[in-house]
Formats: structure tokens, sequence, C-alpha cells
């Protein structure tokens, strides 16, 4: 799964899950807190950003954190040494198949993973035997289709849409968001509620408009460029049109909107 | 105006605003409450769904409704009447040439009006000197370019669409939400913020399946079905599957996505 990751696993990729996580933090993670003692698996790590929000969240929680990239896995241990915490175990792992006995985590936790399986639900039926009886599964996505904005570009959705196009090639869903409902219901968990998490940006909010619609939204919408324009989705100057459409759209009288979804479900 | 608003004049229109009114009150008007003895002016009440929300939430503040359109005046005044509300004055008038005299008003109200304008930001600028200083507008608008669904379906985007054009052939804009804040701005007032609120749909949602999904969004598409498909927008076929992908995303596998934003101003 690892070589098909769509955004790639360069510096400046890993750059902006960092930036990402910290504008996010509050808006997808305040209401994920496990309580002491409990074993906490979180079901692909890649680098970490997430990983450390989740320590600090859960500070006396025993996390257990695999992905099966060891690169990733490298980056997240650094990471999450270098903040501090020391509650995280890192494990190499492929989450269809991990070595755990039946019932060795309390919760589980996956975040902008399941959006980069071909089989997000087999992933979510396979992680259950892991939860004891009782315990809770969150599962974090976004849905590129859930983006809109002011002033409304056509350059600019198709160079969205390309960006779809490329992880459905890749074997994932960026329109995986709006499922988690069924998907998490359908893999066999009880008392699933989702909550939307919408990501409203205008200019009374600079914080937003930089770190989101700026450093997270469009700079990952432009590192796929290179792909789209060879692979002829658009061309060179439709989709620097496109790209430059969605900067426009941090202006001053620019709005942006995206939204998150958590589902939370139970074994 | 009136002759122009796309959803037209029938009693099922008129049921569905009501509908849609009950469905989304603490939504879009939980948060809308006006002191006793402010002077509210509704601009542009149409039949009254919302008038009978601000008149209970407001029960002491003396609310000004005005419509252009007599018909649509007369049902609101039975609306408030049947509901046993005293607190509202109905009056006949363009919300573009008020007769009020400057700072008649403490708090102006609009909801789901200025999609139906061709020139919103006018309005606005219009109403603003029948504030007095300090006071506060609140706009209500939908953004049908918000909507996104489970499972997916070109045909029902398409059909969403169509919607879209007809109400910008009649003057209007209904992706008008995402525009409110440089709107507001725009027009003069002050301290705006907009506060996106959506409508998130699966089937643990029973009553959102059934009063915002079914009776408020798709049939308010489904209305349009003979002038998109006389116009030539769509043909008959993809028109009813449009339609039909709409309704099954009221499935036990379903989830319907719609955002409002509600925006407030300071004069």
């Amino acid at each position: 799964m690892s070589g098909n990751y769509v955004h790639g696993y360069t510096e400046r990729e890993a750059e902006r899950l960092h930036d990402q996580a910290e504008t996010l933090t509050g808006l997808l993670h305040g209401d994920t807190r496990y309580p002491a003692g409990s074993r906490v698996l979180e079901a692909g790590c890649g680098t970490g950003a997430q990983t450390v929000i989740l320590a600090r969240n859960s500070p006396d929680a025993r996390i257990t954190s695999v992905d099966i990239s060891e690169a990733s896995l490298e980056a997240a241990r650094k990471r999450v040494r270098d903040a501090g915490f020391k509650n995280v175990t890192f494990e190499a792992g492929d989450i269809f198949d991990l070595p755990y006995e039946p019932g060795s985590f309390d919760h589980i936790f996956l975040c902008f993973v399941l959006e980069h399986l071909a089989d997000p639900r087999g992933a979510l039926e396979r992680l259950r035997p892991l939860l004891r009886e009782g315990g809770t599964i969150t599962a974090i996505e976004g849905d590129h289709g859930s983006t809109y904005f002011h002033p409304d570009s056509p350059y600019a959705r198709r160079a969205i849409g390309c960006l779809v196009d490329l992880q459905r090639e890749a074997g994932g869903n960026a329109l995986i968001g709006r499922e988690l409902y069924p998907l998490v219901t359908g893999a066999g968990y009880r008392d699933v509620h989702v909550s939307p998490r919408m990501v409203y940006v205008d200019s009374s909010r600079p914080d937003l408009v930089r770190g989101f619609t700026r450093l997270t939204f469009t700079a990952m919408v432009e590192g796929v460029g290179e792909d789209a324009v060879g692979r002829g989705l658009m061309s060179r100057e439709d989709w620097e049109r496109g790209v430059a459409d969605l900067y426009r759209t941090a202006g001053s009288d620019g709005v942006f909107c995206y939204t998150f979804f958590k589902a939370t479900g139970r074994k």
C-alpha cells in the first residue's frame, strides 16, 4: 500500500501534514481523549502528525501506533520523542493483518487512513476483533468533494477533481468522508455516530486563510501538479490557472469551505 | 421581483417552506433572539415560515415583516394569526425602497431572500440606513453548491445544477451562502461574522432523512422538473434518474449533506 500513497513521501509533504495537524487540532481532535491506562491502537500513524496530538490529549493512555512504512514510523518516532511524549509504542504492521490477540485494545483510532485503502470496510472489519467488547473505534477522514469556494472557478474545481482521480487510480477514495456512516456500520460496529467538522474560512479568520486554505489544502493540490499534467488530466495552463484560482480564494473577499468527518462506533 | 421567484407560489411550495422551517428551526434560528421592546425588521417575509419562528423566539420584540407580494403577506398574516402571535405587523413594500425613517430599527433579519435578488449587495446597502447605529443585521442563506451525498450520482448533481441555472436565469443566485461574508462586509456593515450551519443526514437521523433530504431538498429539486425538462436543461429520462438518485440518498446506507450560512453584522 505504501507505494501508492498519493501524496508521496517528500519532506514538503511531511511539513504539509504537520501544518494541517496544527491548524485543525482542536476541530478534529478536541473531543478525543482516552482514560488513564486505556489501551489505544492508532492504526496507520504515518509520520506521527496525529500521534503527537493523541499523546498530548491522552497523556496517561497506553498508545500503540502502527504503520506499514518503516520510513514513516522512523519519522513518527522522532516527532513523538522530540515532543517529549513517552506513552507511545511504535510497531511496523499491516492494518489488514496485525499480530495482536483478540480484545487487545480498548480503543482504535484512524485518521486519514481509510481514504488510501482499496478496501476500507475490510480494514474496519479486520480491526474489530482487536477491540474488547464495548471498545470504541474513531475514524477521521476528509472529503474533497465537500470543497467549494468564492470566487468559484471551474479550473480550480477541475484541479481538485484531478486529485480525486489520482487518488482513485492509486486505489483510494478522496470522497470517503461522506461514506463513513455506512462504512463503519457495515463493518459491524454499533452506536455509530458521524459528526461533520466543517472548516469555514473567510478573511476574518487569517490563521485559517494561511494555515488551511493556503498551506494545507491548496498546497496539497499543488503537490500533485506534475502528476496531473504529466498524465494529461489537465493542460499545464489550465492547471496553473486552477491553482492560482484556489490561492485567489485566500484573498480579502474570498471564502473557502471544506468538511472533515469524524465517526465513532462501538464493538 | 415576485414574478421571478424561482420556486413559484403554489400550495405545495408553501408546504415545503413550512416543512423546511420546522426541521431546521433550531439549527438556523436557535441563536437569534431579540430583546423585549426592540424594533425588528424582517425584510422579505414571504409566506411567514420564518416569521412565526421570529415571533416565538422573541415574544416581546416588535417585529415588522415586509414583503413585495400581497399574496404572500396574506398567507403570512394568517400563519402568524393562527399561531397566536400578536407581536408582528405586516406591511407591503419593496426592500429596495422601504418608507421608514433612518434608524427606525434595532435589528434587521433576512432569511432566504438575498438568493432571489439580482443585486443582493444593493439590498443590504439600502437597508443599512434603516438601522440605528450599533444595530445588527442577520442574513441566512443556503448554498446549493454545498450539496453532496452518498451514493454519488452525476444525474443527481446535474439536476441540482438545473436548479442553480434556473435561479440564475431568474436573476438570483443559489450559491449565495458562501458569499455572505464579502456581501455583508461590502455593503458597509462591520464586525461581520459568518457561521455555517451544516445539515448532515444519515439513517441514524430519521427525522432529517424525512424532513430534510426528502421533504425539503429533494422535493424542492423535484418541483422545478417541468421547467428544467421544458427548457431542455436535461432530458426527462436523465432528470427522473437524478431525482430518483436523490431519493436514493435517503436509503439506509445513504448520506446527504447541505450547508446554510448565517451572517451577522453591525452598523
